[in-house]
């Protein structure tokens, strides 16, 4: 059965008090607009329509580019209006048609899949997903027959003077239609006041030609919950996280204070892994086993290995390999590479460089452009010279060398195998290998073969 | 219609287990006291008048000052003993007279107005301010006639006998007296065995003597609680972090954490800004539009522009134009000011000093009462040698100069515009404009023209 | 009359994910199984018996040693083999017998003694610790008799089909016996399919004797939990961490967001001293009165001082007398002892060092294997060159020592009472007293008496 996913993104949003569409606010790092969409596409959607306004069009199609088709609703004319613009896109091409708002991040595959097979067992023409609400709340109410069955659908908005008469059921705001009896009834909709057609009306005209309108209940309460300000933003947020972190837990790591562990959709973690509180990992971030990460760490986009350690650091598109430890308060930029064994200390910052296997750098100091060959002992202060105003050049500290504190390697320049160079060194020519150089500039004191 | 406040503060506050009395606790880095001092100014009293014992009378006058007037409670005599020890500064020239404990720091404005418009319309003696009671608390509880209104209040501490006829409403400690009725009752007042007498015991006597005195409700539950221990304390902050967070939330700020959000009451934040977990903004901080501040970040008493970034670092009483950055691990001392564009890597330091307009400085290093021109590149290291163990002085580095890695600027010391120094370089003498100086100390090496 | 701890801690705990036992899992930093073995010892148990099995025994030894004595439960036959498993071990020359599993980390002291005071009172053959339920949970139930008497207990895993005419109480999988009568007892129990047998039959054995099994309610619901994974082990200590937290605040130790201060259980606090978010402070760490703490400070096994503060730092092992502080972002190592007065500022490293009275050390820096002497100013970059790529060697700079930015001490060194380096100075030599020493290498410039 062929299935049409409609996302509805045209509405003002008015109170995100933004400059940012709403549907471009973020949740875990991923614009909001990116749930439904995804949701839909693995809910089995052939195809999904987004639909945008005159005013939000382009911000939202450089975010989704062509992964989906977009339809403009050119007026304010409310979900009614919305699902109206996509018509012509669909043509009759679809035999069913899920419909939901931008804003409807949290909603669960599993909900949904019961919602279609609902709508699928009972050959209904509209279905609705609902949940149970124990009080006053901004979303819509759905109003039931003595059979249980959707009378009609009221908007929030329309909430307050209707009470005494509303049945205990949130409207969830995810739809599923049968798309010829959609395309034949949208017609009847009547504008409100405001000009708005709303959807929601249809529940009514399906209730009213029997044509089956059932509510589906939600898996969970936390599912339903309208994201029109910040503070729900947030909420959203919350809940995304914490179903990460319960994954997580559940797959073998420890979290000593979940709370305040941050992880995105996509990082990885290992067993017995221990992410200790306040640590961020974002983006990409893997991470092996029996590590302990944190806390205080902040983590995007890197590879971290088997039995490591990072202690209140830093670190972005950077690579630990296995038995490696870092911090605390310690650096990696984009292009750090560590190798096995590699111990880095605290006050290290380190870019586009790569520490051969058991590379020691202990205190503070700056690794740019720069290899570090294996066993080198890098004393405290030493700073690689990588940029002489007009552009960067690479440092290459060969194995078994010993950097003596406060070293400056002005690049490009090269620090023989075994060589050693004294505290407060400036290198500004090679020094081969197995030698002693010191002094400002320094200067080759001792051959130590 | 007069009104006057009073504000008991003589109590022992012995359960803080503190040698600072509990109204200077501080909440949200705010004295206590001050909460309820303010709200009554705000809620309308021409005067304020705090109660202190003998022992806190200098300590809180010391934080209070010439804000309130102050009565002293010589005796340990009670809530009673403490109005009473006010009537002598009032002399009667009052018409009402709004009654509070000094940790009355959670009720709202709102829920005064309130008591006061009842009060006022009711023509009451009396009002009280309640709140809905669901099960047991240390707070005092108000017994209620058929008719609704209040018979008696029973103190939390006598509660424990009489647990069986109680209303189901906490007694808030907020009181709204009628001056000349309170002037006249309060000598009816029998102590206790403590030798205490109870101000609540009024509403006895106005009960019996027909004066008219009725519940009123307050807005939230959570604006009553007694502070009486640090875990209540705790509890306060909390509260009140969670309504400037709130409110900050619904003005267009977006929190991924807000839990971990610290915002002190007279901090600013400009729209589509966002405050990543653990990050602290007290004093007089303000932020601009579009900005990232966090995770970790801790800034005090800071002016932040538009477009600006604040990662993992500690700012006090500094100034950051628009589109400016800082961080990881970075730290702005009193008296540092970037201008628009300058960007500030991680472990730099900088105290006193003006940054001009696109300098950078990337790495770890310190500027201490600087002058470091436009255009500036400084290199890892850097120090301004200011301190010679007697005095500070002043290191002026003019546009776009080039201070290379571990450059030492002995101070007083100036570089010349467009004047570069080598790695090591130790400047002990100025620099003209557009030289190379190298060598320790630094010599001219070279003339750049 | 004498009491026997048994703690079952053969199970497999698959639920965990792990690569280690379940029973050592940490929670607050210390192994599950010890908290249990910890309270049956307070409880007045004169011998622990701890039923391992033959995969982690070897393990779980090596933690708990000499302190329990250790049955193995040869094949996985359920609770009522781990008890048989240990009747031999106790050859009858018990009275009683408390027994629980190796996750009751939660159940505290008075539950206990309540549980034991009700099984002494009744002369009971077995007495159940139980909490009400409220709902679905993984917890065994326990079904009453009308008189209130346990007829018998159903495990979580079969709850399931029976899920009708449970009474309302969790079994709390705490037991005490009278040990004859288990013994006599032990024998009826049934295997399950699975061929486990199972301890919690025993309640209806005794119910149909008559031999009086009445359930005891726990002190509070948090009591009972079962830690089968990760996030029942977040949830544990999470629990734990609420309780060191409310003593704290209690003994008069403010927080301003106590949900996020990590307190081990062994750590001491002063009073009037206040904790600021994100620390955590561990081991045997000891904290003195009217300090400041935090924010983003993990101190681990070390000793401060009053009137100290720990701004954004890490101290390993360290101790800090009276008057002292350091921050942001610096980092005492092990050894690192700060004497009353000293000041240290930010990325300040130090390691086996003493700092003498009134010593500053302000800005970043490295100091390891040194002695500063009192009133010595540390001018920022200093580094102490402790090691040759061979041994760590010490420095000692003396008292009112002077020493410029960027020296470089190159231990073994000594640089004498009053003396002074020039910024940049590598020092290669001792310095006599009241010198002036500048240059690469350092020479002596001026006497300075």
């Amino acid at each position: 059965m062929s299935l049409a996913g409609v996302v509805m993104a045209a509405g003002e949003g008015k109170r995100m008090r933004s400059r940012i569409p709403k549907p471009l606010h973020r949740i875990c790092g991923k614009e909001m607009i990116r749930y439904p969409v995804e949701l839909m596409k693995v809910a089995g959607a052939d195809r999904v329509i987004v639909v945008v306004s005159p005013d939000n069009r382009e911000a939202i199609k450089a975010v989704l580019g062509e992964t989906v088709e977009y339809a403009v609703q050119e007026q304010a004319d409310g979900t009614g209006g919305a699902v109206a613009s996509c018509l012509q896109l669909l043509h009759g091409n679809t035999e069913n048609m899920l419909v939901v708002g931008a804003d409807t991040a949290l909603v669960q595959l599993d909900s949904v899949n019961t919602l279609l097979e609902t709508h699928s067992e009972a050959a209904a023409s509209m279905a609705v997903l609902t949940a149970p609400s124990d009080g006053p709340s901004d979303l819509g109410r759905v109003v039931l027959s003595k059979g249980g069955k959707i009378i009609r659908i009221v908007e929030a908005s329309e909430v307050e003077g209707n009470r005494d008469e509303l049945s205990p059921l949130f409207n969830a705001g995810v739809y599923c239609f049968k798309y010829s009896w959609l395309e034949r009834s949208i017609g009847k909709l009547r504008p409100r006041p405001s000009g708005e057609l709303y959807l929601t009306d249809l529940a009514a005209i399906g209730s009213r030609a029997k044509a089956g309108v059932s509510p589906v209940l939600v898996g969970e309460m936390e599912e339903v919950i309208g994201i029109n300000n910040r503070s729900q933003l947030a909420i959203a947020e919350a809940v995304i996280r914490d179903r990460i972190r319960e994954q997580w837990m559940l797959a073998g790591v420890t979290m000593t204070d979940p709370g305040t562990v941050y992880i995105d959709a996509d990082v990885t973690i290992g067993m017995d892994t221990t992410i200790l509180p306040n640590t961020i990992l974002s983006g990409t971030t893997s991470i092996g086993e029996n590590c302990e990460i944190g806390p205080n760490s902040v983590i995007r986009d890197s590879a971290i290995g088997h039995n490591c350690r990072v202690t209140s650091s830093a670190l972005e598109e950077a690579t630990m390999e296995d038995h490696t430890d870092i911090g605390p308060f310690s650096h990696l930029r984009p292009g750090a590479y560590l190798e096995s064994g590699v111990h880095i200390g605290n006050y290290v910052e380190i870019k586009e460089s790569r520490f051969r296997s058991g590379a020691v750098m202990g205190h503070f100091g700056y690794a740019g452009d720069a290899t570090i060959g294996a066993r080198v002992n890098v004393g405290a202060g030493m700073i690689t010279c990588n940029y002489d105003g007009k552009a960067k050049h690479r440092t290459v500290v060969e194995d078994d060398a010993f950097i003596g504190c406060d070293t400056m390697l002005v690049a490009p320049v090269t620090v023989g195998e075994g060589s050693i160079t004294g505290a407060g060194a400036v290198v500004t020519k090679d020094i081969p290998p197995a030698r002693l150089a010191v002094g400002v500039p320094a200067t080759i004191k001792r051959n130590l073969k």
